[in-house]
């Protein structure tokens, strides 16, 4: 199966940089990109579809995420975080079952295919929930089940948790013709002891010839990075490092109080840095030196974090929040270019993810695609700079098809691949069961309140 | 014509709070509201709509825009500000014709009213242009016809643009059955002399009567806040204020350099600070002391400002931003609250254009009221408390109606009192002809470039 995008803009990537056509042509051959130019192809194609007014870039890579939690979305932000924590998630979470995960798991897939994401790494409980999702609807995903541990005598030979990381990553990893990856995950810093990780890292690494990697929270609060320095006289980055964990190449989600020493070891072990702007800006955790990152040259992705502490998984707005706060923040209108944010989304999160044959649209490279709308919206013209347009002005209603592997998960707001309205029923009735609540607007007046903002869901899981 | 709005949940507005409905009936008499309540009225009404899964709630306010400038949209954003505004935008601006910003204004209304807007502050150019488009298109706005003088020795009685001013007041002020209101403005203190303004003032005394009020931009950079010291040995609102303007009630945009004692002086006079929080951002101006101010009383408003420094005119956007940056910024995720947000947005903003008859729901207010989608979109589910899900999940995108003074403007992506085509066409026409350009989408190359981020358009009115 041959089909041809034709007359579309096309953000396409030479070198290290994004190289525009105003108007072009894209070939699709099976799962794969096989031509990109200017001038029509000489082969012939199967199908061949009108793409003028709108511009084709690579799928945006969602580098954190907990999916499943779009189940509380906005539980409990009237409390300050401890209260929300204990007297919220906590009790709610721990009464999530399987069932319930995997209806989350779906809303969250619902909500990322529309608004362009192709790819996402996630940290939860239930990964299989996703998978088995995933037969159906086709999108591409790092899976962790996460690890933490609070007993000190707790050895990483008996932790159920790491034995069933290990088993998935056996049965899992690389299938659904690659589309799954199973990482390795920690949660924390605070939610772990040195006898665990010291255990964990010897008991995965026989995997990293097998494209292991880990994925952790790093440094997200003052708070958290200030009593690991009491505790350990490291920081988190410099601890994770002494035990052996950034010997797999690891993504770190927050560095918001990352030192310039924990950079320089972090970009010595290539170590990928996650920003979360709207997660570490809600939960006042600070600024995380997304510049100072980039201009030390380290790699650094993007994403939404859970639903809970965003409130959605929007990387529309991520884009347009990483490109503008760091500009506020350092009282510096040209610290952030809009090519380096559409990198972070696309390009960088693809190399995070351990997959090398996409993020960037390349001859060769995997067909995943999203077509934006460019023309005929207000707030789309002019477009002198379509980069500048997509990080500063797109919306993620602006993006129309959404394509992974060659296939067309979603297209002028229709599914290809899921059943919304059972998705939405299959949501509805969890977050019944899960609260006890008779339809999605109605909770247990102590489950909302006066409403303040402020919440936080990563030591949760 | 009485129209009934059944089965929505509603934002009405009781003292000085939001008082949410879960599934109630809005009736409209002509161009007001005529009943909130959650049970069926016993009147009769004309006709009834269902807005099951649906919000109605209060249109938002911009109350600071330059709506022509989406013509500039994206211009020159590879370059410092100072290069960008000496080699890009004040060439541009100086050869823009009416017929140009008219095609500009038309566009900007288009942008927002799909995103719920229903009235705005606007300071630009040719202001009878957007009087004129508005006769069709129906919705609020306060024009002024911004005053700046660079010659020490000119007299505000000779002023044209003083003059231009106070005849446009005398001419337009409410006029279209008060959709129109005509405000008086001064660009900024460092775009004009002490003579100018004082007579400015006495000028225009005569009109506080008959509603006049001032509309200005104050202390947005730190080199603008420290010259204005330098030269007058007052900050930029403490000179305003010794010069009279302050007697008039006014709206001062930005306020980001603002000092205590500042604001000292704005709450005893009164002046409204408006938020435009992605300029300032994006500009690298800072962070303007909002929770500080609402801590004080006073009633900050929200807004846009021009899109050459945002790149849209999207109120959604400027919730978002105002309700998490600080939070980042001061480190306490409970320093800005949904509903303060809201209220910025919606009643601060109707107060501040001194429209006491819009701004909330309340029987006898105007019907100036949008819908929002709230059912069956995958990132407004599970929505506990619907002010947190419209601040912090919901897209401009979820607005599925903008009503205005009880006439529809625009449903479910269909403008009723604007014609797409034309306004688009009109657009691309004006933007060929102020660029020579062949499209949208072409552009000299000295108008692009590098692409980095950082212009501001605020010296060039």
């Amino acid at each position: 199966m041959k089909r041809l995008f034709a007359n579309a803009m096309i953000l396409a990537w030479e070198g290290e940089n994004f190289r525009l056509i105003r108007n072009g042509y894209l070939g699709i051959e099976n799962d794969s990109i096989c031509y990109i130019g200017s001038d029509r192809p000489v082969e012939t194609y199967d199908e061949e579809r009108d793409f003028s007014g709108k511009l084709l870039m690579p799928g945006l890579i969602n580098c954190h995420c907990h999916a499943a939690m779009v189940l509380l979305r906005g539980v409990g932000s009237d409390l300050p975080l401890d209260r929300w924590l204990y007297e919220e998630m906590f009790p709610v979470e721990a009464r999530l079952t399987a069932e319930q995960i995997s209806a989350g798991n779906a809303l969250a897939m619902m909500e990322m295919i529309a608004s362009g994401v192709t790819s996402f790494s996630d940290m939860y409980m239930e990964p299989e929930t996703a998978i088995l999702l995933n037969k159906d609807i086709g999108m591409k995903m790092n899976l962790t089940r996460v690890v933490q541990s609070f007993d000190p005598n707790e050895r990483a030979e008996d932790s159920s948790r790491i034995s069933e990381s290990i088993a998935l990553f056996e049965s899992q990893h690389n299938a659904q013709n690659g589309k799954i990856r199973i990482d390795f995950s920690i949660h924390a810093e605070y939610t772990i002891t040195e006898c665990i990780v010291r255990g964990y890292v010897e008991r995965i690494r026989p995997y990293l010839s097998k494209g292991a990697r880990m994925h952790l929270h790093l440094s997200e609060t003052e708070k958290e990075h200030r009593e690991c320095i009491e505790r350990h006289r490291l920081t988190p980055a410099q601890w994770f490092d002494s035990l052996g964990v950034f010997d797999l190449p690891t993504a770190a989600a927050y560095c918001v109080w990352v030192t310039e020493e924990d950079l320089r070891v972090m970009l010595r072990k290539g170590v990928y840095p996650i920003h979360n702007p709207s997660s570490n800006l809600k939960l006042g955790s600070g600024f995380a030196p997304i510049p100072k990152m980039l201009d030390m040259g380290l790699m650094v992705a993007l994403g939404t974090d859970g639903a809970a502490s965003n409130n959605n998984l929007n990387m529309f707005e991520e884009m347009h929040l990483a490109s503008i706060i760091h500009n506020g923040y350092h009282r510096n209108p040209v610290i952030m270019t809009p090519e380096t944010v559409l990198k972070m989304a696309t390009i960088h999160g693809a190399r995070l993810q351990g997959r090398n044959d996409t993020g960037s649209l390349e001859v060769g490279k995997k067909a995943d695609i999203i077509a934006v709308h460019f023309s005929d919206r207000a707030h789309m013209l002019p477009a002198f700079d379509p980069i500048n347009m997509l990080v500063y002005s797109a919306q993620s209603s602006d993006v129309c098809m959404t394509m992974v592997d060659g296939q067309i998960l979603y297209e002028n707001g229709k599914y290809l691949t899921l059943d919304t309205d059972k998705v939405l029923k299959d949501a509805r009735c969890a977050i019944q069961s899960l609260y006890g609540i008779k339809n999605g607007f109605r909770i247990r007046r102590k489950l909302h309140g006066t409403c303040r903002s402020g919440i936080s869901v990563h030591a949760s899981i």
